[in-house]
Formats: structure tokens, sequence, C-alpha cells
């Protein structure tokens, strides 16, 4: 009887740790209505944010635009080479970074830690935005893939990713600056990176100052 | 006298050779219709092209897209590496190769060969769309970039390039699929790269089959 209480209240804990390191995310609303044509013209890089959060929609938009499903067999908003879907996305904020599982579309904390000054690095401003996206990819999915930095084929799936958030920022009204500086070795151990996992770009994202 | 008339002769022969070699391109139409979040839903890869033309305007409209100016200060659709601006795009047809002039908005002839086999190469499929682009990043303009091969931050600013056109495709009522097979060497020879120039990624683009 003792056990079976003790079974249940580790349980309970169990779901309680869980639920604090899921974060459900909001289904996105894709009824955005600026025009692809209109984003492409208003398309450019802005390092001023002001401090406004922001809220659990606008980023459930904003990363399933950058690597979200868009159809039903598991394919991606963003191409990658050979479908090797080797881009993950982290959001880093005041209350930690997280890993964006696009499949659940939820964020799994990975890190209690604020690292926006790790991805800052000397860039002070970067470190202002409410949130920072670390574009990461994983030399694993490739074969024969090198763990010595980032491959070719990595960096081309970082750059589509990359420009779906520059896109996205501006049809959700929010402003951005794709940004290859990091502290890298910090990143990778905070993240809990492999070896093979590469931190290759970041997106400060916020509202205009 | 005769030697003003062989003058007059002279230039207007180079005129006429100019007017052959330069495709002055009509203001792109930026008024499409669909949305962003339309395009993401859509993206896809697809193999397979009617012969179908594809006429000027939207041929104007892709190139704008991929890599236009945006701003007055000559900024560009896509981001580049430390405003690098690295990236060039060819478009190969039936009747040559033409290199994408985004401040003149017009194509300079290049090669008077039809490239797209060199592009398919083994995929036979690539050779049957109308038109391929090559996207091409230039190491000359990263300081300290080598010549062996593209360099990291010009694989990311191909990817923004190919993702601006994997999105205008969508809304312009085209299909395509990113590409990095291609005979690297016949293309620089026949494209007249530099040394320091790499072809790393291709789209042939057409209307579906």
């Amino acid at each position: 009887m003792k056990k079976g209480i003790l079974t249940i209240c580790l349980s309970i804990a169990t779901v309680c740790v869980m639920a604090q390191d899921v974060v459900k995310l909001p289904d996105p609303d894709k009824n955005v209505p600026m025009t692809l044509y209109q984003a492409l013209q208003q398309r450019k890089s802005v390092r001023e944010y002001s401090s406004k959060d922001i809220d659990d929609m606008k980023l459930s938009q904003l990363l399933w635009a950058a690597v979200g499903i868009n159809r039903p067999d598991g394919h991606l908003t963003a191409p990658t080479a050979v479908n090797a879907q080797d881009i993950t996305v982290y959001v880093c904020r005041k209350d930690g970074a997280y890993l964006y599982v696009a499949k659940d579309n939820a964020l799994q904390k990975v890190s209690d830690k604020d690292l926006r000054k790790e991805i800052a690095s000397a860039q002070q401003f970067a470190a202002e935005a409410p949130i920072s996206l670390v574009i990461v990819t994983d030399n694993a999915k490739f074969r024969g893939g090198s763990t010595n930095g980032p491959t070719i084929s990595g960096a081309i799936d970082a750059g589509y990713v990359s420009q779906n958030i520059d896109l996205a920022c501006e049809a959700l009204g929010l402003v951005t600056v794709p940004r290859a500086t990091m502290d890298k070795d910090a990143l990778k151990k905070e993240l809990k990176l492999t070896d093979a996992q590469n931190p290759i770009l970041n997106h400060p994202v916020g509202y205009k100052k």
C-alpha cells in the first residue's frame, strides 16, 4: 500500500517536472495578411529592440515559419539537402533555453540559464532582444559529415531557415538580424549539443525600439 | 570622310551587338497576391516541368525576389554575411546563359550555349525545365576567402537566395527544386567565372507538368 502511494506521488512529481520542461505552444495562426512580395520589399536587418515581450502565439507563428511541418508527410517549410532535416532551432530568453519540437509544436527546456549574453558575445545590442533564436546544424545527419565545424550543406540549410525567420518577422511586425557571431563553445555546452551539432546562425528578435 | 562613315558603321554595329547581349527586363510587378504564410504552407520541391516558357515579366518578378534591390541604398531582398553581396544569379535557357544585373533589372548574355544539360548533370529531369537559375558565390567578396570551393558564409548566403526562389515560385504559380548537383567545372568555364566564383546551387524552374 505504502509502495502504491509512493508510486503515485512519484508519478505526480514526474508529471509536474515534465509540465515545467515542456511548453506546448498554441496552434500557429497562419492567416497573416502580408503578401510574400510585401515581405520581400520590407526585408531588412534591424539591431535595436524594445523590451516588449513576444507572446506565445507570435512565437508559435515565427517558429512554424522558420522550420515547421507544412505537409502530412513531415516535410518542412525550409528544404534541406537530401532531406536530411539537419536543422534545429533553439529559443533563448530570460527564463531559459528551449528546443523547438516541430512535430509537437512545443518547446522543450534544455537550460534554466538566460543565454542571450552568450549569443550576443561582444555585440551588446543583441542581448537586448527579448528572445534570440539559435540555428543549429547536425553533421551527423549527413553521410560522412565531419564533426569539425558546419558542412557546406548544413550552412545552406541554415540559410533557408534564417530567410524564413527574416520574412516571417516582417509579416508578424517583428524585427531581427541574422548573425554568425556568438560564443559557440558556451552554447554547445548549455544547449547540450552533441559534438556533431554546430550553432551556425542566430537571430535576436523583438519589436522595433 | 570615308573614315567618318566607317566610324559611324562601327558604332551602329557595336550598338547592335550590345542590344543582343543585354536584355532589359520589364519592371517587376510586385502586386502578387499570395501571402507569405500561404507560400510557406505550399513550399515544396517539384521535379517535373511542362515545356511552357516563362515570359520576361515572370522572370523579372522571380529574379527580383531572388536577389533584387529592395532599398534605395542598394540593399537586397536576401541578406549576405557582412553585406558582402557575394551572390550572383545566372539564367540558363535554350538561347544561352545570362547574368542577372539587379541594378539595371537586365540580363547580360555570357554564353550562346544551352547549359541546361550541364546543370542537370546525371539527373535528366532538370534539363526539361524551360529555365535553370544558377546561384554563384564569390569568395573574393570575403576577407581571406580561399578559392577552394565555397565558404560557409557563401553557402549561407546561397541558402537565403534559394529560399527566396522557392517562395517566389509558389507565389508566381511556378515550381522548382533547389539542387547542389551540376557540372561545376563546365559551368565555371561557360559562365566565364573567376577562380574565386563557385556555382553552389541551381534551380530548374517551370510550370507544373
